[in-house]
């Protein structure tokens, strides 16, 4: 089997160079422990963040060791009666081609509830929780907010707007990275208006694209973007802090946001969070999302990207932003299907 | 009478030359209002930006009118019999000898209950209420959080600090601009440490005072304490954004906070406000302020400035940080005690 290991750590924006793809031999299953196929692996941009070694809120990865995040699998060993030979599972360690997992540290999804499997990493994953429980928990969405969305083109920014549209936004505003995704955020995702950050400064396309200023903003960018958003927001405007993916790459701190003290007046709530803390949510947001998708009412369009071997490359494609939607990478067949 | 106008905008920090003392006639009471002698009158580092022709949550002063802001005086005509001549008032109409304001917009006081008159503008009044609200409403203070407040020294961080360790803190840590300051925050007001910020970087200093981290924030000054703040929170910790002072007068926007991206990983919740709209809480906090000061558990210290003509002077002190405590002008004499 492969895997990709970190070969070392980037200063700055990383390269191919700092990955290294390995052979290895399969592990095998101990007691309690299922031994899982991987069809699917997630690349996210807060793995750009565990490739320093510093303290942060999940480990940074290892220098020579495989990488991990999450995935989608078929268990094909397993010493576990909960989780048999032939379930469809969606675990942590992703980036390699066989895992060992404890089987209480997977869950077992059901293949014919996705539209593909791919979304259990997507709109049906940890990206679609950590939208809802953003917006929602975190941003205290109201209906009849004017809700401005950063990087709304990812993963987690298309359905974070679009459930904004669903639950009531009187309007939605996203930006993203090229002409192409803010006609995809208009024409597709049903976004009220969408800019190309590389147009304009983002403030002055903010203000032409919210006049009425934003009661909700979601930022998964930071830096100029946050700045703009505190200088848009309406009084007791409500800030969900989920990315900074403007900065990730930086080596020197950013300046921006410049104007954090209009938050005084302005009476503001600006509120970072994690997904990993609000996983008793997932089963409202199951059900929730699964009767939109049912509905047609919600996309989860993904960027595809074949072969374990171009997951780095897959990668370094988030942190440029060359995915619309959630960037997954297909490491391994789909499961026969069994009758 | 007398008032103090506003001569000209400042550019930066503001001098003498931005006011003007103006002799102008005693106005008359209309129906339903009274007529009032001041007694004392609150400077306070908001009222810097009210000097800028800038949209705020208060209008702007306008050039050639008499500034305005918190005073207390005593009723010497009455058109309205809720208000009698005698009564003790705190009103909006200070930086003047006489005011005429409407009987529904000032608060009677009983000048007995107060150490001063003046404590109605400071520990007894909005300057107390700030901190009041600022750190049980905003920030969320539960017993056994280790408190940071900035601008420790000042009126409102004064009584922050001292509200926290009334209300159980584990640990209260305060900073100034002098070692003296710093020595009253722990002698005098029982603050478990204090630093000097001007004795090396804040980060430094904080980290030493707080090597367990802070579980909340008071934020008197922005700029690089905010920084240092976002820097030693721990995991969940509140913020109150309550006032930006280091940066009333620059006029480029500061760089910092330059880690705020930190708060998405922290889960930190970092809150602005003004205390206009927690006016509800008054009654509370007279009743529990009230006893601490009864019972001497808390300590108001004024720094008293005499003579309206010098109030242009005891403002811009108070943007130096001249004052110990809350700072305010004695404009007029104290009323005549009746039987």
């Amino acid at each position: 089997m492969h895997e990709i290991r970190l070969a070392s750590r980037p200063t700055g924006w990383p390269t191919a160079e700092n990955f290294d793809l390995a052979e290895t031999e399969v592990p095998a299953p101990g007691d309690g422990q299922v031994l899982i196929r991987n069809i699917y692996m997630s690349v996210d941009p807060y793995m750009r963040g565990r490739m320093n070694d510093t303290k942060s809120y999940v480990a940074p990865f290892e220098v020579g060791a495989a990488l991990d995040g999450a995935a989608i699998g078929e268990v094909v060993a397993s010493n576990a009666a909960s989780v048999p030979v032939g379930a469809v599972v969606a675990h942590g360690l992703g980036w390699r081609e066989y895992a060992v997992a404890a089987a209480d540290r997977v869950r077992v999804v059901d293949p014919a509830a996705a539209p593909t499997l791919s979304a259990y990493l997507g709109l049906l994953g940890m990206t679609g929780l950590t939208a809802y429980v953003g917006l929602l928990d975190i941003a205290q969405f109201r209906e009849g907010d004017t809700v401005f969305v950063s990087g709304a083109a990812g993963a987690v920014g298309s359905v974070a707007g679009q459930i904004a549209k669903l639950r009531g936004a009187k309007r939605v505003i996203g930006s993203a990275g090229s002409a192409e995704k803010a006609r995809h955020l208009v024409e597709e995702l049903g976004f009220d208006a969408a800019f190309n950050y590389k147009d304009a400064p983002v403030r002055e396309q903010l203000r032409a694209a919210a006049p009425d200023g934003i009661d909700v903003y979601f930022d998964n960018v930071g830096g100029d973007h946050l700045e703009a958003a505190i200088g848009s927001a309406n009084k007791y405007a409500r800030f969900a802090l989920c990315g900074a993916i403007a900065q990730y790459n930086d080596t020197a701190p950013p300046a921006a946001p410049r104007n954090l003290a209009l938050a005084i007046g302005k009476e503001l709530n600006l509120r970072g969070f994690i997904v990993g803390n609000h996983g008793h949510r997932m089963p409202d947001f199951l059900a929730e999302a699964g009767a939109w998708l049912r509905a047609g009412k919600i996309s989860g369009r993904e960027t595809v990207v074949e072969g374990l071997a171009n997951a780095p490359e897959a990668f370094l494609g988030v942190l440029r932003g060359d995915n619309t939607g959630k960037m997954v990478v297909k490491v391994g067949d789909l499961p026969t299907v069994r009758s």
